[in-house]
């Protein structure tokens, strides 16, 4: 009952999540774990620790023997994707951070792992101190999983927070939660979505054993959210929260995207606030679970790596059980939306993409509609996306079946308003 | 990547939990696993199934050699623990939910793994469907846990909820908990808070590695909680909630009990409902999580016990890594508690045992005071405990160092009243 394998790190990269790593192995001996070479960019750079530790040859890591471990806490995606397979090739256990990496590098890292046998694990890639990726390989394995839903990227929720609690603007909003260190200076990666739907891929093949590209998954951002959007949820007693969702349809296949949703009191994620991270499963025997912890930020960070590197002294390796147990299950996107859509321009809302209209309104101030679109439409299309258009789910966001019965005499008037 | 082992199942037990896991496993076909024999009490009773899959004797499980899996889902927490303890000695692998007979037997059950080398799980015995024993020993493995506070109890939870929103009495709820079937038919077990303090003994173990009986712990449930406490917590717009806590005081030590406890909207328990059960954690660098899923009822039992059986096919076990690896760490009683005490007798008081009293009400109706007093008084004293009394942790339940140069002339003043 005491713990295997000694670790030897060889450790690449060491800004905030690096130091901070490396501060905590090294004073904590129970550990039996540290960090034997450091690769970082700029050797020059004055730093706490002793220069000796530090190299700029990648290949002083990856051929090292001794070293039987690789951390790898970079931001560049194409470089850590290197590193990472070339790791894997010379039979090292790896633990990454890099969601963009590991989302569009899944199908390749999968074969990888296989082929070298060796461990890879990225609890840190979702949801940063969550253990998600764990619970849902290991907990959620025989107990039908039916949906997954959560805020899975910090930024945006940051950022919607303060527009909400604090009636930020948008702009304001988005300088205060760089200034609070929530978000990337290039913060288009988080407010667009692209960090969300990466971390969805990643979530998506653990969740469901579905193996898919970021580019596959219908998604946007917040980028377009408006004071319009705001106030209409505040009149509601809703909030605006960036979902990433994941349901089991009806017809057995799989349902998943990223877009802002409003959500109303009786839903966990109305409370989740600030740089907060939060997910909801739903399956058939636990009903539902709701797991909230901090998903941005240097520390969290550093103890989901922490967690895996203490999980690798145990031998525990990903089983991707849901993937190479289970019957195959296809994502589709043959399914409605209830989407609420508001812009500047009544123009720019292609009317005749819904399957009907069940309320709007166009004032001077304000233009906004409410109704029922094919998700297909969504992704074949970008009007919904331009500036000026900003669309959110309804509370209930997916429609499986539509009857055109009970549609009334008025949605279809709406429905031919200009 | 495919499971190793072949799981032939013993099962002890064909109540609600028993039948529903008994269904799932024999139209999962991907798990593998089945169900042998079952153990019942009365063969007499009509059942669903071939009557050829029960027996009333033990040894037909125990001592078949093809079973390599006990299953025990019985009530009695003593014929519960001579199953499970045979079943190891004869080197079975053992799932099981009872907590009391876990919480009252650990270091023996701690001993019998060790010496015959065989997994012991009970996931279900904390929180039910929650996965809450897996991440305390999985993951805050390195990361330094601070703190664990819970709603670990889901019939009291289901009471305090019903008097809280829908305004019932103590009585009402409690009838409307067993209707629901959230609560025993003696009910005692759960309302007076040895259910709870039978899983915080549990937790205990996986969360901070300490090993403990649960007569040594300080505790109580809402056998007492009177309409004068939903009142005043109303007026102040708190909850009441039964929580269990352990907390690592300044001084290295732990400080554990069950007790009711007012929380606010700041607390993530305050938005616990019903037969939810919910966990806190804090970590030095992951900060806090919270966990919600519900903690009552046979299907998330019946989930936790079917995860349980799942993670026996990778050879999972408990590692028990704080007890085993980590420095000792002890339970102390020396802290202080913030208090909120409501009597129909204000003689039933013991004013003297408080270090100081904050604020004091007696009126016609109503007699309640607030105050510090210390917790080794609580454990050596049941005065507080008797009927009529109640007492509720405030929402900044301990105090570690009383500064008795801060205390106001007034509350010495209050101290003084009769």
């Amino acid at each position: 009952m005491s713990p295997n394998n000694k670790l030897t790190i060889g450790l690449f990269g060491y800004g905030v999540v690096g130091k901070g790593l490396y501060s905590v192995l090294h004073n904590t001996p129970t550990l039996t774990s540290t960090i034997k070479k450091i690769c970082i960019k700029d050797i020059s750079k004055k730093r706490d620790i002793d220069s000796s530790r530090f190299t700029t040859n990648a290949a002083n890591l990856l051929q090292e023997d001794e070293i039987n471990v690789i951390v790898e806490v970079i931001d560049d995606a194409d470089a850590a994707f290197k590193i990472v397979k070339q790791a894997l090739q010379n039979g090292k256990a790896v633990v990454s951070a890099n969601k963009k990496m590991i989302a569009e590098h899944f199908e390749e890292l999968l074969e990888l792992q296989k082929k070298y046998n060796v461990p890879f694990l990225y609890e840190a890639s979702c949801c940063a101190s969550m253990p998600i990726i764990r619970n849902l390989e290991e907990y959620y394995d025989n107990d039908l999983l039916n949906s997954f839903r959560g805020i899975i990227n910090g930024s945006t929720n940051y950022i919607l927070s303060k527009m909400s609690t604090e009636k930020q603007d948008f702009k304001t909003a988005l300088l205060n939660a760089q200034a609070a260190g929530f978000a990337e200076s290039n913060p288009a990666l988080d407010i667009e979505g692209y960090d969300a739907v990466n971390k969805l891929t990643i979530l998506l093949a653990h969740s469901f054993g579905v193996v898919t590209k970021p580019s596959q998954i219908l998604f946007t951002g917040i980028q377009n959210t408006s004071e319009v959007d705001t106030q209409y949820a505040l009149e509601k007693e809703l909030k605006i929260k960036l979902v990433g969702s994941i349901k089991k349809l009806q017809n057995g296949r799989l349902a998943a995207f990223v877009l802002p949703q409003f959500v109303n009191t009786n839903d966990d994620l109305f409370f989740v606030e600030n740089e907060f991270n939060a997910a909801i499963t739903e399956s058939t025997f636990a009903d539902k679970h709701f797991f909230k912890g901090k998903g941005a930020g240097a520390y969290p960070t550093a103890s989901a790596v922490l967690s895996d590197i203490g999980a690798l002294r145990y031998n525990y390796k990903y089983e991707y059980k849901k993937l190479y147990n289970n019957d195959a299950i296809e994502l589709t996107n043959d399914y409605y939306l209830n989407v609420f859509i508001s812009t500047n321009d009544i123009s720019k809302i292609k009317k005749e993409e819904f399957e009907w209209i069940d309320a709007y309104q166009n004032t001077f101030s304000k233009c906004w509609l409410t109704g029922v679109i094919h998700a297909q439409k969504l992704i074949t299309s970008n009007w919904w996306k331009q500036q000026g258009v900003s669309l959110i789910l309804c509370e209930d966001a997916i429609v499986e079946n539509v009857d055109y019965k009970k549609i009334s005499k008025q949605s279809l008037a709406l429905a031919g308003i200009t």
